[in-house]
């Protein structure tokens, strides 16, 4: 549950936000895009039935390390769906994958739940940002990362809630990170003082934490730590393929 | 768990459709639009940390009733994060209200929670029919059961998915109810072999199911069956002030 809320309005004068935090590196600089610009944060993670819950022991550490006024976990059961290999079993997470194209790692109208979700979570804050660390370069080739989705999502949100037709707001979904490049994302978060080795990128990590090194989220992990000329902090079971 | 479902498309070359059903008589209507325009009709519920749990296995029941091809139940815990009469118990549900307005009983954004998710399943069933029971006319004042809401999300969703992005298809929210007055849906409902008895509308329903008589769904719906001349099969614990 949420704690140390007031009733309006963010404490201290600031607004407030809802900044959905995954447990990996980019949520994570979201979040710290989101205190830079002096919002009171309140994150939000989900328990969606991913194989990597691994990730949201993460997420709340990473809360807590960047100062978010407060952090909820809802669990949403996006497992029942079945359809992809980060929810099922019955489909393997792929390793050393060269293939191009939208991937199995795809959940089905996932942040359009999360955003939903943020949706709901804002009304109820009198929040009217919602952060989301999604990007186009290295997104794996999901649709709903891209500027023209979000844009859509914000549209739809005028009608969608209470106090938006009562003409309170309007939301934004803020992107900070929608079109750098991993590295770019890393040199921002650590000139905000992100501790990336708190987060987890891996889709097939082991129950300690520590990274596989051969998916696709690990690869384009390191290839980002590559560019950016700093050093993973991050464990991980075989050397990345960067 | 979805069961008889094949690969792709309806079997027997029907359409799929996804049904949002509530346990309500609304929901009931819909789905058996659903099924009387040839939609292989897959019902979808939510366990939302609703008061009234009691209209899940109401919907089980009308789900078996009026022929879907198969019935899903998705755990998402709207409740965490509080303001609404429907999922918290600090706030009371209004009973022989003359307030005007949007009522505590709003549940914030709570359509486009559910719409999302009926669209990851959507997605993974290969149907591009949505189901919704919302009406303007006796909606007590929910900004999510208006048309430019439902055509704002489908704006959105040609943007949100895999099949969408890749041309495969174009997400229709089908909402035969919309326009209709409460006393034409039953009409309509009971044309098609609807058995109300199954539903329960009730915003605060005894443990068998039974309705209070008194909340504002009790008159909306009291006012229908009463408009409609026909007689209410379900329970109520007092009478209803129609």
């Amino acid at each position: 549950m949420v704690r140390d809320v007031s009733d309006a309005g963010g404490t201290n004068g600031s607004r407030r936000a809802v900044v959905l935090l995954s447990g990996g590196l980019d949520s994570a600089t979201a979040l710290a895009v989101a205190r830079r610009d002096g919002f009171e944060s309140h994150t939000l993670s989900f328990q969606y039935g991913q194989r990597h819950a691994v990730e949201l022991k993460a997420a709340r550490r990473v809360a807590s390390a960047l100062g978010a006024a407060s952090h909820l976990v809802v669990p949403v059961a996006l497992d029942v769906f079945g359809g992809s290999a980060l929810t099922s079993d019955d489909i393997a997470v792929p390793k050393d994958s060269t293939s191009t194209g939208i991937p199995v790692t795809y959940v089905p109208a996932r942040n359009t739940v999360f955003l939903s979700l943020a949706l709901a979570y804002a009304e109820v804050l009198d929040a009217w940002d919602i952060f989301i660390g999604v990007n186009v370069l290295d997104y794996s080739g999901y649709p709903d990362c891209r500027p023209d989705y979000i844009a859509a999502f914000e549209k739809m949100a005028a009608f969608a809630t209470k106090a938006a037709v009562e003409g309170r707001g309007r939301l934004r979904v803020q992107t900070p990170l929608i079109r750098m490049t991993k590295a770019e994302i890393i040199t921002l978060g650590a000139s905000l003082g992100v501790d990336y080795a708190l987060t987890v990128s891996c889709y097939d990590p082991g129950a300690d934490g520590t990274a596989c090194g051969r998916c696709d989220a690990c690869a384009i992990r390191a290839r980002g730590f590559a560019e950016a000329g700093v050093r993973d902090p991050a464990r991980s079971r075989t050397p990345s393929r960067a």
